[in-house]
């Protein structure tokens, strides 16, 4: 039983990058919404690390919530609603021999969250 | 600066209830789906706790995902996706003097994981 | 087969405030961070809505999304992912004899997308 | 402004998958654990398919819910959670002069709801 017949017309590299950015979109996707404190923040990123590693090809994944905008939480209720704006996240895939790391982080000139290929080897 | 003046039209039972069912509802949704593992299962049920207490009158949350269902995960990936079936879910919401507890399970004669008041007073 | 024996310990009114509160949560948390622009905000309204109301006891959910918000999306992209804050939604359960309207929109004050029961009789 | 700079060290066609699978992780993972019945369907298609064709990159979204699998509902609630086994989506991504199409369905004999490069060139 195996995968392999469907991969057929990518290379090793354009594999690799696939599931890293599958990986980045269902991150966002799955995470964004999610109530969040300074000190919920840990135990979320851990959550989301070990989530999403279990995906194909997936061998690491670093998450880092942006505790400063947390801290500016001025609400009464003293959490935010997790946003892109606040996550700085990179996906580690492998395939085969190739590895690469997809990146996602807020980029002020672009106002988005822009996701990325930042290595790939 | 209070939401006092929102609820003015309720008991003090109903907004106990009230808050608890919003915190149901939430976690549900924003966590189905997420991938899921025997390995992962205890951080996620962490991240679910730690970040649905936060929302309002909510003082504990226990949540329990069903690792017979995750060990029959017999595809290759060796993960399954988060459903509702696989948890089982407490949500304590206080408010004033009342108390409640929230409960979701997958409930075999109703083939569906039902949301109830197990407990207020 | 039926779910009323989970039910026995709250009123006919606890019960419909407690299911438009779950449907309000359950919204809130499923679709915060779609993208949406102006000219997708309608399709994305009306499938909130229609699949929202099939929950238990929910009769009709009204969405709208903040078109003034979608417009200063002054990103590259011209797309902006869905927040609270974009957010006025009534939904509206009945139980037996008793409506209730669950309201969430943006209070300035709050700086937060409250919840509460706007009506019930 | 563009984001061009960011993806100096990756092909055009590297490009067009990378966006194209992003979509698709995304959207299992926004849309997943909604309701949705035999007559919601078709409002939830069109949500879907408009929303994630805003996305960089994306031409075309074609979502398929299974109607058997919505059919076979038999609790008394007459509508189930959206899983990836009921889904069956294209999602088509340009860039420059590369198209492609992201093709995700259940696969049998994976027990797997398989994301893969349905077309390249």
């Amino acid at each position: 039983m195996s995968d392999q017949k469907y991969f057929q017309n990518i290379t090793t590299r354009e594999r690799a990058i696939f599931e890293g950015a599958i990986t980045m979109g269902a991150l966002f996707h799955q995470f964004v919404g999610t109530p969040v404190s300074i000190d919920s923040a840990p135990s979320l990123e851990k959550a989301i690390e070990e989530s999403l590693t279990l995906q194909p090809c997936i061998n690491n994944v670093q998450v880092s919530i942006n505790r400063e905008m947390l801290e500016k939480a001025d609400n009464e209720y003293e959490y935010l609603s997790l946003t892109g704006d606040m996550l700085d996240v990179r996906v580690s895939s492998q395939y085969q021999e190739v590895n690469t790391v997809v990146r996602m982080h807020y980029i002020e000139e672009l106002q988005y969250p822009l996701m990325y290929v930042e290595e790939v080897d």
